[in-house]
């Protein structure tokens, strides 16, 4: 009598009901506007994780210890915007529901409205902190008011002034930049004030979106919108040990587009990155 | 004092008041559920394009000899199919209002809606002649009812029972097969009738809609949706010389996915077959 | 509560007990001399085999109604080629104790071999039906006698004379060309004669092999050592359905490599051939 | 009536009579002797500079306040390089006629010869400063006085002792670095002493080129002969913002190569790089 | 004591004494004019060859049985397009001086130029035999008379009318078809009538060059040109039999680009077809 | 009369018998659990070696003055890792019975174990540098105790305790880890301290083994297994130069795996690395 094939993304492999946190996919990338791909994401991770340990050197913890649950990919409907922010939120809300953490792989950033919903109906004064190249600050792009351009603008919608804490960005148009001062906290460039911001935080429930390209292209090169300038990886390590000193509530990370990956970098950087995620926000 | 800087496909260069068609790009890959990319097809097939006579010696014709204009892409709206197959059907009636012949470069194959709604506007007899692998006749896909999986169906829902005439289908679940039977004309695997097809509709106003995937992958690899067993170039060739017997009112070339075509011989294949197709068609 | 996350091949879903035949991935490139990467191809081709549909309108059946299990991948010592081929001998084995029929994905194809010696050791009247570009008889290669160059000779060495049916062979050394009419039925080029020989075994349990670079490299870019000049897919599916006359007892497809795969046709061929396999040979 | 596809880079959508300074591609790569692809880097660029903003955080300026005229590719000669450095120069000295500045984008380094003519004739007392990882000093190459190799020795024929600085090289032959200590001021592996420089030419007309390889190739991989050990993104930025201070009359960045590019970050570097140049450079 | 690191050819490792044919790569596409690289066409294929046999089993010859000489690479000047062909001309003139068979790899298709000159030197009756997609006959292309597009008008230049005799073309501007029609003979897109060329041409001395991209791009997509449309790899090896019949005293095959060959299939078809060459003309 | 074509690595043309050096390639990978290619490491460092010079503008010194010999590659079994270890051990033995120094270009690093064995039959009391991401510590791995992951245990069964000086790592299970903390010294992430080794080991026989994996991925991308967070460029240049204080008697450099460098950045680096070893520890 054989098993049938499980595929979890490393170490991954406890049983819901144990688990603390659980992980999911959410491969949907209808309204990125450049160059898709970030729906193979979760799918490469899981196989590409198979290459990582999943002990830890910088903090000298394992995955072993930690009981995650990974549940698969989200079938997402494609072009239908606002349908799949709803199968996102749904799904998000159930997690929560049975007291886990809802780890979430994107997909292009936009999923995060999914998932953020879901967080903000449990706990109304939700703060937010965005590592990110991009503002994500539109009001509306190219039309849609549901845009990877968006994201934390649709989020700002729903949690008002002075929640969202931006680190790490380089790109916007003028007028984001301008909106922004308005209405949320931006650190251009770099990390700088995030241990601040982590104290000032201290114990409000707190969901930590991670735009991979806020790494440096040379780092990250297999994502849709490239920006050059972007943080180290040992940076983004350091911040996001930084981070773990929050109560954070529910996270994911984003925008790994395994397309433009061609030597596979990019997915181990996206990997090595939800293990130490992992390591550093589950308690 | 300099010119600005026009890129067009392969020697349409026309103005567009002389141009008797009209060529455009409506790069929208949102619906895709598989591979996306056709979103780049336009572009670089204005690009590649400069690798190719304007002169056929399969049909002795000459681009140059043709008057036609390069309207360049739309922009579109992604993650609103509703928006963007608005969108192109505004911007086809245009080019039938002003008596000339719409040539549209997708994208997936979901725009075809959209420019067969402003065709069939003015054509309420309209026929419809079709290439393709996939049947394309799902009544709804992944919850959407419009994507490039239905589109076909959502036609029908236009022009009615056996107004559709489907060649080179080698793919497509079973209820599609079923359900096609009833309400479309189905040669599978090749073009054998064609020509019978052709006889019939003789002077009746046609749309023409090619998905390039009907070419076999070791022909067309550059493609989201790979299916082997497809025709061979050649084939594709003499298909097209068939159709220009047909009143073509409207047509499109689809589902080039400039991603997945490393080498470009996918892109080569598809500008040959759209210098074939314009010098078949254009009367 | 959710499911664990379950990858199987296109519709492979059933259960264990309730299967006729159990699909297996043996991810083993070893030996490979020249350009390795087979070992990615299970993986590979269930994650693709999402743009396929169940259905073949070739056989007009649908996977849907056949019991398939798929027991993911064995995990196979790299290095150690004696110790992997025990593996697959012993996992083929317990699965024909079962009384279902074992299908194996490749890998190389000395994997071939493992999978052999269980299949015979349960009918010592073996007979091997074997489709390839190479014709794999060398008595040894590099100094090794277990090698993918090497794997019909040690069949040979199971099942003697006459007792291994070549087909589509155009690539080999003098010596085994002329070793080859002394001891196996060798066809070059293509498959004249295989309905023959269909005849001739009826009855006859038979292990078939098929290494999928007997299919040309313009259909079946993604291999290892593409020898021009092969099969087309169309003549392949017609002697697939020649082969559903024997009795079959085991069987493989390999030598997929999705590294030399950059546009994903090869993989989606390999999972049409498996699916059309699988429709076929199972009674 | 519908417009004409014009393809420009980002914001230079000026007309030609308003604008300042006028960007063209010398799309040529013949005399490059390792690996050649540099012709596709202005169109590349053009298309990619789709995914970039007009506004610059890092020098709060926007390109949509600064006319910028895209003057389109060159149509240049290959096999015969007298006769495309001749069409530079041309170019060029009508740009500079009507009183704009000549922003070029290569092509392979020597095409900054043509250009460098067309200035000099204007300017006898012309500087050059020139950013590398090679010194592109040799008095011939491959049997050619005309190469890539030999390109700064070719701008020295016309401006003579001390007029040319370089920064960043760190890779020539021995006798380059000999000759180039007598002829030329050479700044090793970074940009140390550039503010010196810049203030030392205070005023003086100067001619800028940027090969891009002076980048690391971590930054920067696509290019033909890519030398680890170059500097980083932000160094390069900061170092465009010291060369702002000088009176810059001609420049040219050169040496991107798409088809080693396979993930588009150098070219997504390269449209950023030339952004920050447009915005610092005119006055 | 160990031997130097000798790289030949498949098989090609005779002594240049005993060598019957000189096999030599011309690695230069100078005017090459739309996508370069096939300077790297015939170190790929030594390298490739590895994965090759020398025995054929379509001709049932080995290519141990022939003396060859692999000569390697010449050194061509990129830029000085006489130059190059000064330099392929005379390597060319010391290996007929020698009375052997010259076998050059190209490089794009204007090398043949330098060649053929050699060998016309020698043989002032010379014939050619010319297998192409492109006729190759163009006055001068882009302001240069020495291209890869006029190589073919060069040759013309030396033989004269009728002299030259083409098959398989199937791409050109009108000017060239009708140019043609006066003064070669052109088969367009097949081999239909080579073998009564041959027996014309019996006991005549002539050059056969190869362009390899009159296969279609499905069978050799690693090409600058791709053109659809072209003949299929078994059409090509049965011509290089016909070809046999001929008294070769000079040839060549080009326009491999390994840059294109991603799966390296097309470098795979250019070593059996130099194999098969070899093993068909060398007497 | 021409020449064999030699190919070697950049300016190691040398007679054997003057040279100081060998350099030899082991291209072997079998035991490459994860992603396998670095049997063409050494192959495609001599190539592309072309494009890099002989002089090093960081050391002041040029190859061209250093006399080297390449041997060329050995041809190893696949398969039978016992086999490929003693061809590798006895090639080895040779070159030092000799006198000469071995530079053996891997391979996965299981190949130092084959040239260790050598080295350390003649220098019973030999030391080991090593730089890696990996520890490569494990008794077993995947069943075979002859792996990628178990080579510096399996060096640590020859030397024993405290010989062995691991630099840079940041990848292993925790017990590993452990297990070297008893055995050997381990310098996690950088190289910290190894001057001081450099120091503490003067005079004694050493052999250096250089995991390229060591470097960042964002550097060097090419590679099986690539682990964020490593050593930049200019840091490990800076570490071989400490290394040249030690005696070194026997080195190498492994793991580059072109088939994951689609860009070549990786070979670049590979091949600077390898110009600057032989600068640095010949005497």
């Amino acid at each position: 009598m054989l098993n049938r094939n499980i595929e979890t993304f490393l170490g991954c492999d406890n049983s819901y009901d144990e688990a603390k946190a659980v992980v999911f996919g959410a491969p949907f990338d209808s309204t990125t506007s450049f160059r898709p791909g970030t729906r193979f994401a979760s799918k490469t991770m899981r196989g590409d994780s198979y290459g990582l340990e999943t002990y830890s050197p910088y903090q000298d913890k394992d995955l072993e210890d930690i009981p995650v649950f990974d549940g698969g990919d989200l079938e997402l409907c494609f072009g239908d915007t606002s349908a799949a922010l709803g199968q996102i939120e749904a799904f998000t809300a159930g997690i929560i529901a049975d007291g886990k953490l809802p780890v979430m792989i994107g997909g292009e950033h936009l999923v995060t409205l999914g998932a953020v919903r879901a967080v903000f109906a449990k706990y109304p004064d939700l703060q937010v902190v965005h590592f990110d190249a991009h503002a994500d600050l539109r009001e509306d792009y190219l039309g849609a008011s549901l845009s990877h351009a968006t994201v934390l603008h649709r989020v700002w919608d729903l949690v008002g002034d002075n929640r969202i804490f931006q680190f790490g960005i380089r790109s916007g148009d003028r007028s984001e930049f301008r909106w922004g001062k308005e209405h949320v906290v931006t650190r251009k460039f770099d990390f700088v004030g995030l241990a601040a911001v982590v104290e000032k935080l201290k114990g409000k429930p707190v969901y930590f979106t991670l735009d991979l390209d806020v790494l440096d292209p040379s780092v990250f090169p297999g994502t849709g919108t490239p920006e050059p300038g972007g943080v180290s990886f040992m940076e983004l390590l350091d911040a996001i040990q930084t981070v773990s000193g929050l109560t954070i509530v529910g996270c994911d990370i984003n925008e790994l587009s395994p397309v433009y990956d061609q030597s596979g970098v990019s997915t181990a950087v996206a990997c090595k990155v939800l293990r130490e995620l992992l390591l550093a926000v589950i308690k």
